[in-house]
């Protein structure tokens, strides 16, 4: 891991005191990687919205632009590596981009890891008129990682054959400006599932996800990106904060110059850092599932909206046991033991698709 | 460390987003070492103030007690270990006592660090009323980490001789029942130096700093404490955090059950932290010194009021190069190649002086 020492990320998200998720999901995995962390926190909650019931408070966008200020008077704006994920508001999400653009200008090589945090599952968790301010943004990033919903949202294009994929990619490529989308925990949905080629499709009767990572081509006549995927087998249940891991890592272990090597031949930068993001967040999401099977029956009831509504802490227990072991991991966020990760395979025709 | 993994620790301290003091000190250091850390910020700052300005919020009582309150209505308040630092201001600082007193009332085993940040040098960082409040708060403790200046001001002693010591460690053991206190950093003035035992003077014509650790005595008895002590060279300037991060580790090595080894029978559960505790910041210190002397001179300008005055900018860049390299030094804390720390000394005849 000696290649990734020694840069600095400023990291803007939510900050929880209790569990992993936003920064306290990212922020760790980023430091046990050797990069220095500036952690600017945009909420301060006791816990996430997943427990039903949450405390604290939002930073408002002139909180966020005092705490800028002062950075930039002190030269403390000093970042190789930007990582944003959950702002709420629209006001502050345009601070934040104000902030972007000035970083940007001054270090044009700035690697921004961009994650659109809007909703999942049909459900924006963010006020409608973020959504703009997010579009006029992707320009300035290297990296996105939105879910699903997230490109739907962002493109307004309904994902539901391989042509719809293809509009949105092409759209976030060419006409938002993104060198490399990752989508990762894709349904694996019958029209997606049939388009995959042979090598990729996991065993039948089996529950997987797909991730994809695409990256802009940088040949002119060639298609629009290179594509890659993998199979995840799903881990049942909800788990909080995986989707903000994936993005540390994969942010972690983007080398800009990373080339490609002779057994990898069609390996991107993008499809390396995937490849290990996709390995470490599932083995840590592996090891968490384990510790949650453990627990007393009272702390991994399955989710029941009437029961949970009659008994609040029903659910909080269901949460508090499903919070990932990310500590327990850092083995595995370091890579001790873990050799080379699962490689995403290419997906030669993906544009050749109808 | 297996032996110190697993546990739960609620950190309550100031937040900056740049650099390493408070929680970006402490935190870190306690998940590397194993523990699951809740962290509630008491300010979300830019950076320390010793670069001179910064910018951010103080959090309100009324924020923290919300986020509190939360907590406790979601069963989320469960740590074993406690550690408070930077708490500005009576308000914030009695909604912090008042939580301590319900956690403490449901676990009286909790082990809670209270580092009394009042200030340094004969000089308060904090306003004057919370100085009650922390006399208050002074039963609940498990261990306290008051520099010199903190234990002048809780016990109102001055400490010019050995009596005034002993004086003031008697108050904090007996009048305010804190069973364990390590005040680090002592600078060695000629009346403590000539009491020292032989064997535990520093080399003559060199710099050194002294750190104290004293037990209450569990045998009624015998004296008022056991107490143990090291001399630590010197590193020259001025350096931020270094309290911070050695409380987390003494906090972190503490274990309550240790039994001394046959080799260092007089050992205490305090004494063997301390031990970790100072030989790890120390060498963290001295990785620090070293790559702020790596740095470009304009990084690494002297303290000249005047002149930072006339330019900010140099007292900037001077505090930017002293930050801890708390990342790089990830190896050190977790006490990979570290063997053995080096023990303090027993100062056996300690209450015998006069």
């Amino acid at each position: 891991m000696a290649e990734l020492a020694g840069e600095r990320v400023l990291s803007i998200q939510s900050h929880v005191v209790f569990g992993y998720v936003g920064g306290k999901a990212a922020v760790f995995p980023l430091q046990c990687l050797g990069y220095d962390v500036d952690v600017i926190n945009t909420v301060n909650f006791s816990n996430h919205s997943g427990y039903g019931r949450f405390g604290g408070t939002k930073s408002t966008a002139a909180e966020l632009e005092a705490i800028f200020k002062s950075m930039e008077m002190n030269e403390l704006l000093v970042p190789q590596r930007l990582l944003t994920g959950y702002i709420p508001g629209a006001e502050g999400l345009s601070a934040v981009a104000g902030l972007v653009r000035r970083i940007k200008a001054e270090k044009p090589n700035l690697i921004y890891l961009l994650d659109p945090v809007l909703g999942d599952s049909g459900r924006l968790y963010v006020a409608a008129d973020v959504i703009p301010i997010y579009r006029n943004l992707l320009p300035l990033s290297t990296i996105i990682s939105p879910n699903w919903f997230e490109v739907e949202t962002l493109t307004q294009t309904q994902l539901n054959s391989i042509p719809s994929l293809q509009t949105a990619l092409k759209l976030l490529h060419e006409q938002y400006q993104v060198p490399n989308v990752v989508i990762s925990s894709i349904p694996l949905k019958p029209w997606l599932l049939s388009a995959l080629p042979q090598s990729i499709q996991p065993p039948p009767d089996s529950d997987y996800l797909l991730c994809i990572s695409s990256s802009s081509s940088t040949d002119p006549i060639s298609p629009t990106s290179q594509v890659h995927t993998q199979c995840v087998p799903l881990i049942s249940g909800y788990f909080s904060g995986v989707g903000d891991l994936f993005s540390a890592l994969l942010l972690a272990h983007y080398i800009p110059h990373h080339t490609s090597p002779p057994d990898h031949p069609e390996e991107t930068p993008l499809s390396y850092a995937a490849s290990y993001a996709l390995t470490k967040t599932h083995a840590v999401l592996e090891r968490t599932n384990e510790f949650a099977c453990t627990l007393p029956e009272e702390e991994r009831q399955s989710t029941d909206d009437e029961k949970d509504h009659a008994e609040p802490l029903r659910q909080t227990r269901r949460m508090r046991g499903r919070e990932l072991r990310l500590i327990q991991s850092q083995d595995i966020i370091r890579g001790d033991g873990i050799g080379e990760p699962r490689r995403m395979e290419c997906w030669k025709g993906f544009w050749d698709l109808h």
